[in-house]
């Protein structure tokens, strides 16, 4: 069943012993949605924990760490925040998949998996529902409750940099400044701190970085070698895909990563001009307009890979020019 | 005399003929300050042009180069926005400097050089003032009023990361989005997309950056030779000093250029842990807490500008150890 805010917040209100749950390999959005919401019901006076989450990294834990739920407790209502998707939950959530009360996200694709289901597409982060819900539940926002929202709708919009941005994104960032929050000094942690393992990927992206036709197509190759040497992790390949469409005059980038196992993984990025989603389908992969993915087994080879996927590329291309 | 923002909208209200000046090297504030109040004064009915700046760059000029006036157009009142002080107008603004009616600006140092002058300090961009005018003056914000108010607004703030964001910042970017601005798009233009040798450089800054103190200080070499052959200009190297202090860990981050003439610039870049205007005062330069420069005269050289100004950070280090 769908709900609105008003509703959503109606349920909390009634509710207790409340445990919230974040989405495997946890990022700035479910975090920030856990904190907030588990530190606004307890101003309320209710009991609220978040279900410790085995894949949290440095990065994230303060905003939910101090917040988790003590061995054995047993939870009266249960809230997903963030999460897509039952499989998306992680593995020690197995108890309470069945159970989940309340569902709070802003996945498109999500199935409704809770009893009641508050997802809203348009929002740009899901912390941006949160608010709305803390709002309605009349929650004082305190400076931990903005700073959590605040990570979650500044880290889910590239820092109000994306397209899904919305007037109510910077609402509630506004909101949440108002607290008197130094966002430039979380910005700082949040946006320009690298490790280096990732500073020396980048070199190497840069350094062997290819151009094609006219230099409106740029490919990048991470092989397994330069990945060891540097002792990057797949965090710090985080986003580094996006490296190659940064070139002025780039339309279509190209990042190809040795896996492990041998098999390639490929990224393309786009601009506006070319859609991502078809040189991806023609690989056997699929994604958005701007974004998506593909990958070759095992035995194909970096190098074969990168000839595939940029005659598939170039005849896009060739395409849309006739 | 320092008037409120009510007392500027007056005054504008009883103008017409109306010139509005931008200071030299122009930046997306102060074109996008001179584009939304150009624009908005026409809506009013007004006769209002923007001088021609000699230093526009194409990344800005598609906000002002349409209100160019026309040569000979005689202003019946002048407006100087963003402007610090007089000696940072441009050339052809000189015929006008003993007669600026208006100055708006949010530069602390301002000298009020304007018979009325509307000067905020806590404006994170000088495009927030222009708003709460257009505001008082009930100017509807059309499409493109609001691009030119965004553009000064994110690019001032670095897209919102920085310390000198505030509530009002995310309150008329919030504004100018309501009028359907695809804020993606113009932020993928002003700070995703580089130039193919400012790539190169930052390439080359990773490659060659050292480490020092525990890996608490980065040094960064930017030697004439790689400079000439990049291709990199000025407008390239902007913001790369930056490049040394997003090493996770790193608390100094050290830039030296090689300048034509022979000359060394340093660059200092500090966390919170560090006050760079010390280590650039003992190198004879000056700046501020997070960020200052020095300059070492021809015949140094950068290998001893490098040795000099390590000496005086890492004196600096030991004495707020010990």
């Amino acid at each position: 069943m769908s709900v609105t805010v008003r509703q959503a917040a109606a349920a909390l209100r009634d509710a207790d012993d409340i445990l919230i749950l974040t989405h495997s390999r946890p990022d700035g959005d479910t975090t920030g949605c856990a904190g907030a919401l588990c530190r606004g019901l307890r101003t309320l006076g209710k009991t609220a924990y978040v279900l410790p989450n085995p894949d949290l990294t440095p990065r994230y834990s303060f905003l939910i760490a101090p917040l988790a739920a003590p061995e054995g407790f047993t939870p009266g209502f249960v809230v997903s925040v963030d999460v897509a998707d039952k499989h998306m939950l992680t593995d020690n959530a197995a108890p309470f998949i069945r159970k989940i009360n309340l569902v709070i996200d802003h996945h498109r694709s999500n199935p409704l998996f809770g009893g009641l289901n508050l997802v809203r597409p348009e929002a740009g982060a899901c912390c941006e529902i949160i608010y709305d819900i803390l709002m309605a539940l009349e929650v004082p926002l305190t400076l931990e409750i903005a700073e959590s929202l605040y990570v979650g709708v500044s880290t889910d919009t590239g820092c109000f940099k994306f397209s899904n941005t919305t007037v109510h994104t910077h609402e509630v960032a506004a909101a949440c400044l108002a607290t008197g929050l130094d966002s430039g000094e979380l910005n700082r942690m949040l946006f320009e701190v690298k490790r280096w393992p990732r500073l020396q990927m980048e070199q190497i992206v840069i350094e062997t970085m290819e151009f094609y036709h006219d230099r409106k197509i740029a490919v990048a190759l991470l092989h397994r070698a330069d990945l060891d040497r540097t002792g990057a992790t797949v965090d710090d390949l985080d986003s580094i895909s996006g490296l190659p469409r940064t070139v002025e005059g780039v339309q279509v980038g190209l990042t190809l990563t040795e896996n492990r196992d041998g098999s390639v993984r490929v990224s393309v990025r786009s601009t506006k001009e070319v859609d991502s989603s078809v040189i991806c389908r023609r690989c056997g992969g699929g994604g958005h307009l701007r974004a998506g993915g593909a990958s070759f087994p095992a035995g194909v080879g970096i190098e074969e890979a990168k000839r595939r996927v940029l005659a598939v590329t170039e005849e896009t291309f060739h395409e849309s020019e006739s």
